[in-house]
């Protein structure tokens, strides 16, 4: 294997320039699915791959990866991130009064939400993160992304995509089978995540959608969210963007808030620097602040690790993100 | 049959109440799975229905059966429902122009909405709805849906649980060939969704969830929106409600703004009578403002009206209905 | 004097119902003003007073008693009471690269908020609190308060009155000339609000409008927020609701979260007794969280402690509170 | 008088990129107060003129000059601007139920407000226009409003600035006394804001607050919205440009939601070129969608045009403009 190593102790702490410089050129997919491309990696799903995954359905069993949207979430202002605001325009309370103006009895309860699309379990759109200046595909992050949105990566472009075999890569659990958690800071390696899937006894390939467990959200429930939402985390290393792109995984996401190990890997000042290469260079969809415990108990239970993932985003015109609710049919 | 009359002739249209009254009595399925139940007829789905469902994944086509959530939307305020909001608080034109403050070249967007849970395609909860103060299974609605939200039967439960076998009934089509559209306050019959489902050779039963075209969205897709969302619309009978209980599905869903026919099939004051018989006493769960469309094409080319449905909704605490991207799955 | 005491120490701390009750009974300004009446005593202001104050103004100084409507503020959910969430709709940074599609070289920024009507320094209408289901007047809470909002006695009621002779009672400086900041949990008696103005030789009266500051807002600002949204905070005793009433004041203000002393002054749990007695009962429009640090500076060195006070809340229909930014005008 | 023609009949309607360039070249107040500044001409009220304003004080009389903030608003989504949608954290229905969790006998309401900062009756702050990508006082459009804001002339720092003489310009009704209201389209001249100042007996200068009602509203308010918000109207000629800087006034309002005539007086593409030239070249603040009726009406009947006027803008902190309730003390 030539290119970037993926060994993180390899890695220059004082460079992340260059450092992502180098994977993103090595990584990158830019044009590999025409100029017009708006969905990267998810083009790696074709239709037998689906039928594939559905044929793993054998329990019946829904399972959901969400967390919940609600007030009582992670965030805590960062970047104007808040946790969602519910409020009720109509209630039962009125109408039991039977004040809600309505005939023959009959009435009502109307919700309004108003959110970050970021604030709970997500995925980030291809137009969510920019490398200096440019975003998916090479274009200008400013002919994509204005105050209107993101007029041509949006979200709603992969709304009839994002079925496929899921697998859950249990890291947690494997490289710590006594708590089941990664500690905060751990950055996963590609031989970690190789390792993790022989055990599991599952191949990662084309099309595929990877869930990551590091086991921080367990962890996080149990001790309350304290700095959930930005702070230290276990996640992947910059280093296992190779990976990410020989495997030809269609997408990715975690239990974490941000996917990659934090703080970054780095004693310069650095902020995500995998988002950096995979999202706008290679063109990966990843999913944040997934919950994977219920799947991990149900996989480790059953030994099998791989089921049909449906996560559908909400189509919001012009979003880099979405809020959703993935389930896992097993 | 026995029972309130299942032909719209016979219902008496200066009585609204009365044949409402008749029908929450009839198909009343209060206490059926239990004091505590909070999901209503999407108990009805059982594992192997989905095990199923998911052997008619044949094609592994993904089609999206949501409208865009886009602030150039049907609603025009009534009950304070707006279009969604969409705003950016980071993009790319800020990033570009570098001002973001972030190190090594990486740029973000970042975007927050605010949006009524019923200004697109959505699920209805069952907390939506109430009958003479009286919400699902027989609760004082002021015991289950306050200004906190549903502190009872809130979407959130039902969040691992709709995946079931989806059939489409293209009721606009089977009456209508050539348009594939049915007239604005046409009232769909039991009768008429027993017909369309034989000619489509289908058979509609327990656990399933089942999607009426009536071709409005289509129509409204062509002339603009208009009074899309509260006017005059093809829909559902009152007198449906005994096919809605006896074929034992899990949920319904429509491509109107309402479900059930508009205006509404009486000459008093009435508004939305086959709600008040299904939500808060069948424990029906609802489903408005769907796109068929392109699913039609697709079930009347292949001549197979049936797939996998996946229509998780957001598990927003206390919510009484959710904003949905659901996907069916040829 | 007859009635409830006015010595905090005379309170019987076990029983916070029969103390608030006396009070309420005895305050009660049911119908004083008609049955229709939706002012309470903002009715106290009369043209003369109104002239009489502009005639206070000598220096032509403007001092905004506002904070700051800003995300990095005090709220951290409580009743889900969230910071300002300010976002842009459009930008500058838009305009400069010229991708708004605007003409002749014109750009623009247009922006949106999102916040409670409690977030920052505020009115509370008089539908904000409620004494045994009962609202100001005499009414029955839910005739007046529903999803709909405030259909009694919403702010906008006010739009047209809010402008008095203000007059500032530095009890903080007053009782802790040193510091100028009263401790948190000290309850500020009647006696000390007349020694206060008399120490600052002014006469409370009729349709004035009193600002008290405690202080506690210029420790804040030393300190951090830590918990001025609803902890531990120096403000008006229970025991006050005989001068609040007697002076005939049109309305009252502080520097702190909730105007009153918190914790409250009982044993036994206890909430906000003292709005419990004056909004619903009394009818006093109370303002909390305003800026009295630059005014205080202003009175001290001018030893003038009354001014033209201009504080008209935004006339939100059905608004049970309104932020507002009053000016004093010296 | 040289310089730019104030006859509308001299524009060259062909070209507004001219027409707007003569006059913010003729106009631009860029470094009159300092490279630093962020008032512009808010500069222009002094002291002595807010005390000699106080002295117009004579009847006690205070009227709001705020429209509603309401659901049922004249906004119509253009741009994402909405209505103002208000709801309900906590209401009187609830409280009378007792299921709040509050002691001894306290109920409360809270209130939610999402709306844009120009939906209703406000204050365009500095940074609201661009000319040519240049903000106010030449900086770049980019270095003052981001998608974080308004980061150098943001509306807080107005927060204590705007109380001054106001003068009523009733143009309505002096050009027509029988109905009080302007055509939409007429473009309001400088002749005619001088005509009417003489007619009225008020004499415009230096940091005077200029309110000029064109009677469109109260027309709006018989017919209904219609398109006010962004449809035909009366207002100011782009040709008024000359007479709003030597007038020296500091702030001008106007009845209508654009202040400028609409159309605009340009047969080619054109979007308000009054704004182009007045925000960010002269550093004018300018009120829209005021309600100048009520006042009208006293002024007509007192013969009294000048007053007394209050119109502080909310901080909110980096906002391009703010919603508010000015009054008139007369």
């Amino acid at each position: 294997m030539t290119g970037p190593s993926e060994n993180p102790a390899d890695l220059d702490r004082s460079n992340p320039e260059a450092e992502i410089g180098a994977r993103a050129e090595a990584y990158r997919n830019w044009g590999r699915w025409g100029e017009d491309d708006v969905l990267g990696t998810l083009n790696l799903i074709d239709p037998a791959h689906r039928v594939a995954a559905a044929g793993l359905v054998q329990e019946g069993r829904v399972i959901s990866l969400a967390q919940s949207f609600d007030t009582n979430g992670p965030q805590k202002g960062w970047r104007r991130r808040t946790n969602p605001v519910h409020t009720m325009t109509d209630t039962g309370t009125d109408a039991e009064r039977a004040n809600q103006g309505f005939p023959h009895g009959i009435g009502g309860a109307d919700d309004v939400i108003s959110m970050p699309l970021q604030c709970s379990t997500q995925w980030d759109g291809l137009g969510h993160i920019f490398d200096h200046g440019f975003a998916w595909n090479g274009r200008r992050a400013g002919d994509v992304v204005t105050s209107e949105g993101d007029l041509v990566t949006g979200i709603e472009h992969a709304a009839s995509v994002i079925v496929s075999r899921g697998v859950l890569l249990d890291v947690g659990r494997h490289l710590q089978p006594e708590t089941g958690e990664l500690a905060d800071g751990y950055a996963i390696t590609a031989a970690d995540l190789e390792a993790c899937a022989a055990a599991e006894g599952v191949t990662i390939g084309r099309g595929d959608i990877v869930l990551v467990r590091t086991g921080q959200l367990a962890r996080t429930r149990r001790d309350g969210w304290g700095d959930y939402a930005g702070g230290p985390a276990p996640g992947l290393s910059l280093t296992t963007a190779g990976w990410l792109h020989r495997t030809e995984i269609a997408a990715i996401a975690t239990d974490t808030w941000g996917f990659e190990v934090r703080p970054n890997e780095f004693d310069a000042p650095a902020f995500q620097p995998l988002h950096q290469v995979v999202i706008p260079n290679m063109g990966l969809t990843i999913g944040e602040m997934w919950d994977l415990d219920e799947l991990a108990e149900a996989c480790a239970s059953s030994g099998r690790y791989e089921f049909l993932l449906s996560a559908a985003p909400l189509p919001i015109t012009g979003a880099v993100g979405s809020p959703i609710n993935p389930v896992a049919v097993l």
